[in-house]
């Protein structure tokens, strides 16, 4: 049985020395806007890539794109409450509206940080503050 | 009301130029396996690439990755029963294990094509045949 | 193809007459605590019942029974808002904590009112404010 | 940390006294079709009531009787395989059918029995066959 990873302290600035470590990553090119880790919220920004729209001519935001911030913020939620990372067991994602040549806004809130399951919601805002997609995920908090 | 898109026919060769169209499918690069319009199914290959991964060490690839091709399989699943593209109403993901240094291979299977709705069930595997992720969305079928 | 159905103004008198006209509700005997059908919010209480339960020794309330209180309290948020009943597309629900010889109260707010989809959530607390259970639906808003 | 439960062998007749336990369960009266605990599977039976129905007028059966009964049967197909009772983390259910005058049969899948997540598969059909829901859930396999 794994023991529980030692705990570090979350801030901004290591929050985005970790996201800028994963290959993938890099590609998203992710900001982080704020992080809270008292209250589990963590906020971050994708700006706007033409290699992320769903066709050539149009400036859509593809929504695997916003799935992958979406399970991105929630996990790193976890993290800034943990200090430590987790793998996501489900994520679950509704598209509520097109994303359109805009940057995406998410916050992530931990619901619970339970001893097996966290439970995170995240909800993704295009640059006029609409409601582009919202996403509620489990992450194992036992992971080493 | 938006009329019903007029119908095509899909098979292997026009659902891979379909699917190369797409900015962000150029950075995923994914191969057309099988497609199957009348029973609804569709197979595809995600070959590996380092720029996938959650870690410049470990070659394991990232959910956000395999998210994103469990989402645009499920798509084609549909493009290749209704012959025009559907996007997509919710998704959800469960991961069951870590895919190290491998391709991922999706089977995409219509579980209903309604006036409104479709619903799609979607596996993927990896080189050694093991289950890596399951996922389940609607769509939207009525889309212009 | 169905017209949408005439809109009927919902108070929390009229919900309460829809709500016990259903055979499997007279089982729940679900009240209505209010409604508010300008933002699409609906509060609906379960009153502790031991047949309820899923042990006869422990007086837990069963997953089932919590399950059917999420669907039908979502599904009236969207009856508060749109002024008739509307068809469940899908229910997702994550249990935080077992619920136990309590009354269970749960929140609906409506989140996205389209055309064809409605998106809610859905908060279950029990009597001393703790989080049971959230659960969050997609409804078929063009049913007849 | 709680000790991993006593396992005991699942069959058709051990589960039906399991089943017939719960009060709720009283209610629903659900019958063991079968029982194969070397692959994770289990069938059950749902008798129709109009007690289950969502309207006094047409014996449609209402949907949350149907998530309790696709709950229930995946959590049964987990202790099919590990031989004691697990809770549900979660469970995501899609309406495909209305289900009327009918009796429902469920057949659960366990899909995957980890060391703290069990993910389990479950379609629901009618007298005809038909596919009413299917729905999947996770259950927590390290309860006491």
């Amino acid at each position: 049985m794994s023991e529980t990873p030692a705990k570090r302290t979350v801030t901004a600035e290591t929050l985005q020395r970790d996201i800028d470590t994963p290959p993938f990553h890099k590609f998203l090119n992710i900001g982080v806007e704020s992080v809270d880790a008292e209250n589990g919220v963590v906020t971050l920004r994708l700006p706007f890539q033409a290699a992320f729209c769903r066709s050539p001519d149009v400036l859509q935001i593809h929504g695997g794109v916003t799935s992958a911030f979406v399970d991105i913020t929630g996990d790193y939620a976890l993290v800034a409450v943990l200090g430590y990372g987790v793998p996501t067991i489900n994520l679950r994602l509704d598209f509520l509206r097109m994303a359109e040549n805009t940057d995406l806004v998410a916050v992530a809130k931990v619901i619970k940080a339970g001893r097996t399951i966290g439970v995170v919601d995240i909800t993704v805002t295009d640059d006029n503050d609409r409601l582009i997609a919202i996403g509620r995920g489990n992450y194992s908090t036992r992971a080493g």
